[in-house]
């Protein structure tokens, strides 16, 4: 099985920016995240999309970092993707310290027990996966009446459509997970 | 009725690099397309937006201009975007030179007929625009039997994943047309 | 591109009642929309067709013309019917006065912003449209809620009715819309 | 239980010709047909109705009576139509002499056992009963690869077309199907 | 038409435990029920499945009989299975003594007009017939809303999941109605 | 979070066959599965569920014990159901000894790559998870090419059908995995 449709591309074969970029995260996780690899085909995407996730993941207003993860968990467990569903299950077990809330979230988003604040962030992430025609105002009003800041309500729907995008490149490329993010924070540190 | 959920920002209140890029395409347009005032909250989230859009639509590379928004508009039509489907609309109208095409893409993509290369293309772009979880191998298939290379294939893929995330910020604002866009290029040349 | 997938019959053809009637709208239009060329190979459900449309469409009491219109276009863009949006929607140009209300409703019906009655009427329409055996008495209460009398709630079913089948002859007879269609009443009048 | 939602009128408060028409009808088959009380309301599109109902199903060419029973049947069965499935699950019992076919193909039209013929017939319906955006061209080349005609193909269409505006009637109205319906035929002569 | 899809085996060919209770079950019926012919291909499976369906619908507490029919038929008619939909509507003929019920559930079990406390349980079978993933405390709570007591919710809930499973065993098997099923208790006693 | 809606029975307070059972898996496992303490309110269904569950799983013909589990997963998954999914998950690594296979195929049944027979039990099993009446011919066929025998077939659709009730026990009782499921074998013995 190829980690990727298409084929991969290795942090040495990429621009500068990108290498030294690809190098830090590599770095602090240990190994290169397949989806820099299969996205380096196409180095001003790559970078485009990596701008776009940081903008987004690593913004300090609005959700909290576990929130954000917990949004990205929900919408690819609604899209069925593989890859992000590994990848970021992984990143939520270390961002919510919870090491069963991610298989949770990812098998059914829709129905797992939850406060009612992070209820709401995946209601409002769920309205917008699968059926986007049907988003509207009373999806709006429901964040608001669980106490959503209109911030906070940008923040859910962005990263719903960016992973909306991740999600389908995803799907796209046949992107397998590197085997480190099934194992990692599966031990819950008490 | 609003022009967007949050509001807008105009181009005179966006960071001096944005403020640049939008001016270039009102100008071009001879006004700002309500997306880049919708989407100017957030300087970093727009800047992204617009390298990732310009990376895979304005590539010189792959599929023409007239097929990237053939994959827009039939993409946008699937996801029921009123936005994207009228200002992309009115892009594709341009394009193909075909004042038609649009209309008839954009409310039936699974069975407007086309030449064999068109209907590949859309049928790829369908394929992982609504239940991305069954786009696979046959799909790939398909399109490389109706002649499309993998670099197309990517950019169809990659352009119907970009307006996944593209629809769905448009639901989430509640994003409407500028004017403009619904009549533009609506007498075709002879 | 043939302009229906069996062929088509010209008013010459037709028994006399129906090409005198065929004459009149055609003089009103200056054309013969596309539909009775398409139905005039079986002139007794030609008729019945007419006869139908007329009884629903040019009724005095009830909706208003705009409102049926309205009905017509919200079901066949959930439809995806390319024939009776591009027609119906030029006609909702017409009578509303409206140049962009067709293409909004066409596009995404279920949360196109709309007064409240019209609203209703749409979301009566829709209700009945896709999943027909869902509908029942909350339907019929919301739309009483909203103001519509019952002579107008049978205006919405019955419309709606009469365009499940009209929507269905189209997509049979892969029907193509008359080019004046595309085009008709696109620059509002102020 | 209302008989149906907007109450009835009887054939004595129906103009002259439907007061006939009907009358004939309930002659033959013992009693008034709840849809033709539920319809009188509006006797212009009664009147409609009987007319395009009369042109499709006692037509002299094409599908035979019970093929166009069958149709009626299988399409109904896929909309959940309680009225349309007893009372002309009935009449297939009639036409097809067969006591046990009509619960079968209401039950499940996908996958009822048929022969060839029957099978495509149904197939057709259904390709354009649910999803009528999905109709092409591979539905009309499997119905001819199984020997139907092009006229026939009109016949299994319209009829279709025909029911997706009848069963929306019966739906719109809650209508009852009488009595008389579910035990009519039920015993099969050897 | 075979009557199911991997043969049949005859009661005399079952371990003797079987054969007693299917002769039980055929004097009383005066014939074998096809599902157990089918079925008797796995004794130990068998065994089991009428274990689990006595214990469910030869309960003495909860529901009663015909509220127990009432589900099986529900969740049939929303899973299409030919089979269970025909024989258990037979029984439900039976238990409420009602000729008509059976065929109006089958046909659309989301709409048919009940009293409070038969919609109540149709309404939380179905909400766990087709979209498990979405069933949740709404569910419970309206259920107990309209008086259920938690036992009476178990008892809907776990014969819904009895013939979620029955149901797929008849797909798989392509198990046919005994004949005697489509009469019985047609005719309603006064 | 209560692991289970309707609370749990210990298996002291079980009726002795029950506790013995019961008391055995516990200890191979090392724990109680909550399965059994939530079903253990009815022991006669649960000890029908117990028998077929035995019948089915623990077959020494046809599948293997892990291509059991892979239908299990794979049905769980398409069903959202977290109980199953996680602990059938971790048998499934076990079965298997792929510590990756269970979260692949889980997020992702339909397209998760596999060898042809594997990929052909799959999807068997889907084609009767989710829309049961499209379930046919074709689908025994695509199995039979890609080498099953009928037993195997058997085996196939009933775990299919055993789980289609369990996943939805498990829905009906908001049924949370024991923590021990999560971490069982996550990793891979070389």
């Amino acid at each position: 099985m190829a980690d990727s449709r298409f084929g991969m591309v290795e942090p040495g074969e990429l621009p500068e920016d990108l290498r030294e970029r690809i190098g830090r995260i590599a770095e602090k996780s240990g190994f290169v995240p397949n989806i820099f690899r299969a996205l380096g085909h196409r180095p001003a995407e790559l970078r485009a999309f990596l701008d776009y996730h940081d903008a987004l993941m690593d913004r300090a207003d609005g959700l909290s970092k576990a929130e954000r993860e917990l949004v990205v968990v929900a919408t690819s467990g609604a899209n069925h993707c593989v890859y992000c569903v590994v990848a970021h299950g992984a990143i939520l077990r270390i961002r919510s310290k919870d090491a069963q809330l991610a298989d949770r979230v990812a098998t059914n988003p829709w129905q797992v027990e939850l406060d009612e604040r992070a209820r709401a962030i995946i209601d409002l992430a769920l309205a917008l996966t699968r059926r986007p025609e049907l988003f509207g105002e009373d999806d709006i009003a429901a964040a608001r009446a669980a106490g959503l800041s209109d911030d906070e309500i940008w923040d859910v729907g962005a990263i719903t459509a960016l992973f909306a995008m991740s999600n389908r490149l995803a799907h796209l490329t046949a992107l397998q997970p590197n085997p480190e993010f099934y194992t990692m924070a599966r031990i819950q540190r008490q």
